[in-house]
């Protein structure tokens, strides 16, 4: 059985970067304690390594009195920056470059007196951090309704939460197009999502069994598992390789392997190999 | 004397992940060979070392009959990928993000029947690369008087070399408008530049004499320079810390150290730290 990969499954590089930052930062600060504020990534089995490695995850600066702090790659509010430094912790900022874009965006528009409408999800911690940037009037908001809520007469200046998609930023800078006497405009989504996506239904059509790895909360996981079960009904969502039933592969010459945003590489990885080990295993226990 | 650096001196991280991603290629297929099609970085010392570990830079797949070979930051031309494909190359596409969500939407104006408008110069090998993902007609051009090339009812989408100022793409924009009945537009712009400058600035301000690390050729090196300059003349450019003239640092008590974008983050290192080794070993003689 051959076993494809698509060349962006898993974690994005934003989300790679901050881990691969943490680990450094392991590597130099030996007799320091580190925490990170937030998981790094939403996956048990990392976490739980930043663990065992002494990195601890704290929900607020407060829980910590000193050492090195972690931002991680959704970005942190303006004011943790000040209250690390208060606190004399040391920070390691992980934050995205694409979101930092966001950022910097946010306070540019800010400064030039547009009212910054940020189009996203305003629970999600990235806007949190973005819209902190932004010191004049801004909303968050996905709902072009919401724009009546702007004076009609007001320069605005638009922005997207890096994850959504385009279609959604596209009908609101539409809507606002038709409001507001000056609209700008940044582009600030980034295409990773988007990308995985198209490379999983790619596979799914290259294959005649589809596997899909990810957390069994993550929303972006059922996503990809649903788009691959369009166009290949053997697919099939697993969290851990342990769930495996390998009578799905029975008859599969190509099997697709992606995962969902969670999912480090290494991961990916480790349960091709394990696949690939236990086939040529019973191939090696029929042939006795 | 106290030195300070920005935080982001010397290359971008686009640059330092491709940087990364090919020592991790040296060390992960020790018997094979490997070659980048072009120079990672503007940086003799960087590629004197990649050339010590075996890996050569070639100017065209040509050269190259088996292995692996790198794709640089800035990107390829599309016919590269097929090209290697077709000699059985292996593969590492080291393409800058921002690049690569360039390429994309070169590719989707071009599917969508618009004229893309790529604002750049087209010489850079990083227009050569995301022009040739765009099918359809188009255009890399930083004169808007070129966009009269274009048929007044052309639907145009316009992006943006990733490195050029934010006021030109607005200026092409506004043109753009003027001229078609449809524009449509996504700001393609990287600010790593336009950070690198202000913080240089910022530095400047803050320090009594500014350090300036750059190749001799490089633009952005002599830009930040005359930046650094004009807020603190006491401001010197440096390939190498030989050239350094401890007189520069009489009476300074805190010295500020930048680097053009060519220049890796441990060389900017190596140089303070040479700095504060020759300075504290002069103190010594002058104890003695």
């Amino acid at each position: 059985m051959k076993v494809i990969v698509p060349k962006n499954a898993g974690v994005c590089w934003g989300v790679e970067r901050a881990i691969d930052m943490a680990y450094q930062t392991i590597h130099e600060s030996q007799y320091h304690k580190i925490v990170s504020l937030g998981p790094l990534v939403h996956n048990p089995e990392v976490v739980e390594d930043f663990k065992s490695k002494g990195v601890e995850v704290i929900s607020d600066l407060k829980e910590s009195q000193a050492g090195t702090v972690v931002f991680r790659s959704h970005g942190v509010p303006l004011n943790t920056y000040e209250e690390a430094k208060t606190k004399g912790l040391e920070v390691v900022d992980a934050t995205c470059p694409f979101v930092k874009r966001s950022q910097n965006y946010a306070r540019r528009f800010s400064r030039q007196g547009y009212f910054v409408v940020i189009v996203g999800d305003e629970k999600h911690p990235e806007m949190k951090s973005v819209r902190s940037f932004s010191p004049g009037p801004h909303l968050v908001t996905m709902n072009p309704k919401d724009l009546e809520k702007i004076p009609v007469d007001s320069k605005v200046g638009l922005i997207a939460q890096t994850t959504i998609p385009l279609t959604i930023f596209e009908a609101m800078v539409e809507a606002a197009q038709k409001r507001f006497p000056e609209v700008k405009t940044h582009d600030t989504i980034c295409d990773a999502t988007k990308i995985r996506q198209e490379e999983a239904a790619e596979t799914a059509r290259q294959v005649e069994c589809m596997l899909i790895i990810g957390g069994k909360e993550s929303s972006n996981t059922k996503k990809l598992t649903k788009i691959c079960k369009e166009i290949q009904p053997k697919s099939y969502e697993i969290e851990h390789e342990r769930e495996i039933d390998f009578s799905w592969f029975e008859g599969v010459k190509i099997l697709g392997v992606t995962a969902g945003a969670s999912t480090p590489v290494p991961v990916i990885q480790r349960v091709c190999s394990y696949i690939l080990d236990n086939l040529s295993q019973k191939r090696i226990q029929q042939a006795i």
